[in-house]
């Protein structure tokens, strides 16, 4: 007998049903026994008209016919004939999985994680994020972009800054890859337009609730753009498509977090950091440090205005300082102190972080010696430079983030299946 | 005006057309100057009835009307009236570019990386790569598996070997992973199919022609499996549609290395491990090696028989050695001495592993301390275990393998974009 999967059972009233999964919830009332069954596709009500014995979590095949049952989920329960454990637990189950919340704390959820996964609530996350991957990827093929696979060690930690991880690489040092940034613009060089989905590794010891130190980088890169405007226009239709299919295909699973799917508009708005910095002074009287570009509570504030000004869940802040954005940034000619970047912000937090960059080998050549840093180190990414790249632009945009903030999760950690933090490398 | 790409060029004969490309080739014939540019739909001819000087390399941007010529490449040439450079190269370019093969050694064509992709015959090389890594996607979707996405860095070498890299994480000792293996399991008894394509790292001081140290891998776990067998006839069906998908979309590219796709059978033909060492001793006189498994040899003459006895490009080998395999591959009952496994052979060389995994709790840690291994070092993937998997089995692919062996190229590092050896570290 071939298996029904519990999405199907609809399609079989009154004929024999084989199902397989797990016990999920198992309540008995008097000689009746209600048994939840979970597979891949959802969850299962079961009626024995006898008591059951089994234990939560097992894997469990039942035999049974599918009738019609309006009180019951789906519209449809399972009579239960024979029941058979293909695996069972050996012990108790640390955490109780049958309440509709899970009601966990962060620690005991990443903890458990082989378990907690199993929660509806969780596995609705990952399902989501499944997804983007899937609209990513679709959305950008569609757009004549490539897929790219570039290496995560690197021989040297480039890019600048502190914040690589190390790797005792046959006795040499290496290190591991911040982003696919030189890869993806030297490939660009070549295929024009490009895409990658893949880890990306920063070393930086944050303690907050949208960090984590091991994440996957929605990356792209485009060639013979006029301006950081066409990178930005793309990025705007691939966002909304990622949103559009989520908004079409998993209402269930917004419903868990009653989540409100955003909707892109056509044109992003956009402002340019220094007037924001203004606006959030003059509207909602805050003060964005000196030190900084922008931080969370001034993105926070960016976020409101937008929603305030534009109905919008998304607003690009462009022209981020020269000082603030990494060498290869396209300085704006009418005020070099500024740079033709932007960042996404949805719901007043940074998914996105976006530019054109600079092509001209001579300036690229120069802007490396202005920070200070040496164009030796820079050799292979420069070889692509000096013979010759388009006008290009292209984005970064973390996967987990896009996940956490639509579902409204308390940590980004919850959006990734195995999370890495400072203290945390198992499970 | 709007750019039109090379391949379009036929849409738009005696209609004035713009080309954004680069110098790819230029021949001057007296008064006439032959002009191929490179965009990233492949390659025009534009001619100019002028002495043309630009350099070979440079990115450009032309005017001109797109023409009807049998003689053309596509049946089409561009007669160019305005020139434009957008980027020039700073020197004459290191590789020649313009001859059909580019001829140069692997140290040579890995070093200048950035210049080398842009030949259009290694180009071709990764337009097959990314088609891979979405028909993979695509297949596996199809079959209701979702996309995961595990941790790289791992706080212990847990698999057991020597091979993994060593990571300074803030201070703590942990590893790359070789292999999604606990990870997708754990998974898998929670979506019941998972699939994930991504990096994985193995410091095996190899010099051979068919490894490297950072290469991306095709993983899958299905759950409720019977046996091995199902999780070999998913792989078949996989692979077909890769291939099928390779053969309907390349051809262009298949043709510069006077490569055929393979047809992958309706089912692939399967021998024990054992029977296939018998009769690479009896058909080709050939004694593997008693402390191997089967060796390279061993796996080409096993490549050999499948051509010659099923007229096949594939041949699967089961029922690998226990001692062989990893701890968690399922020993068949029938001989405990062998397991549930298979190693997919494609033309002589192995580009899948893949085995039933053992899914009950007493018989893992049984197994992990008959391999000498100590269960505690297992605890979060032993966790899932504990609390009941079901019977699975899944493997891993080798995406550069697949296109290495399916083009005859010499080195599969020439299928990987910036490859990674005991010796090199860039570009």
């Amino acid at each position: 007998m071939l298996r029904t999967l519990s999405s199907e059972l609809n399609k079989y009233f009154d004929q024999p049903v084989l199902l397989k999964g797990r016990v999920y919830n198992l309540r008995k009332m008097g000689a009746i026994s209600f048994l939840v069954l979970q597979d891949r596709a959802g969850l299962a009500q079961v009626v024995f008209e006898k008591p059951v014995e089994v234990n939560i979590g097992a894997i469990i095949y039942i035999e049974g016919q599918a009738k019609k049952e309006e009180r019951a989920p789906g519209g449809v329960e399972v009579r239960g004939e024979k029941l058979t454990v293909a695996a069972d637990v050996a012990g108790e189950m640390p955490i109780d999985l049958s309440k509709k919340e899970l009601n966990v704390g962060l620690k005991t959820l990443l903890d458990n994680r082989p378990i907690t996964l199993r929660h509806e609530s969780v596995k609705a996350i990952f399902k989501i994020f499944s997804t983007v991957i899937r609209v990513y990827g679709e959305a950008m093929r569609q757009r004549d972009f490539m897929e790219i696979k570039t290496p995560k060690i690197l021989g040297a930690a480039s890019e600048g800054g502190a914040n690589f991880f190390q790797i005792d690489y046959f006795g040499k040092k290496a290190f591991l890859a911040q982003s696919p940034q030189f890869y993806k613009q030297i490939t660009c060089g070549v295929f024009e337009r490009v895409f990658e989905v893949d880890p990306v590794f920063r070393a930086e010891p944050h303690f907050t609730t949208r960090h984590v130190n091991e994440y996957i980088s929605l990356d792209a890169e485009m060639g013979f753009i006029d301006g950081y405007d066409d990178v930005l226009a793309m990025l705007g239709q691939v966002v909304s498509a990622i949103f559009k299919e989520i908004a079409e295909n998993h209402e269930a699973e917004l419903k868990i977090y009653n989540a409100v799917c955003p909707k892109v508009p056509d044109k992003i708005p956009q402002i340019k950091l220094a007037d924001i910095k203004k606006i959030i002074k003059e509207k909602y009287g805050y003060q964005i440090p000196a030190d900084t570009d922008i931080d969370p509570k001034g993105e926070r504030l960016a976020g409101q205005y937008a929603k305030e000004e534009y109905d919008s869940d998304f607003i690009a802040l462009t022209h981020y300082p020269t000082n603030m954005r990494p060498f290869y940034t396209m300085p704006d000619e009418d005020n070099p102190e500024e740079t033709k970047s932007f960042d996404l912000i949805f719901r007043g937090t940074e998914m996105v972080t976006g530019s054109q960059r600079i092509h001209q080998y001579d300036k690229l050549v120069a802007n490396i010696k202005k920070f200070g840093l040496d164009p030796k180190d820079f050799s292979f990414y420069l070889q692509a430079f000096k013979y010759a790249m388009p006008p290009h632009g292209g984005w970064g945009m973390g996967l987990e983030r896009i996940v956490y903030k639509l579902l409204g999760l308390k940590s980004i950690k919850e959006a990734v299946l195995f999370p890495r933090d400072v203290k945390r490398l198992t499970p």
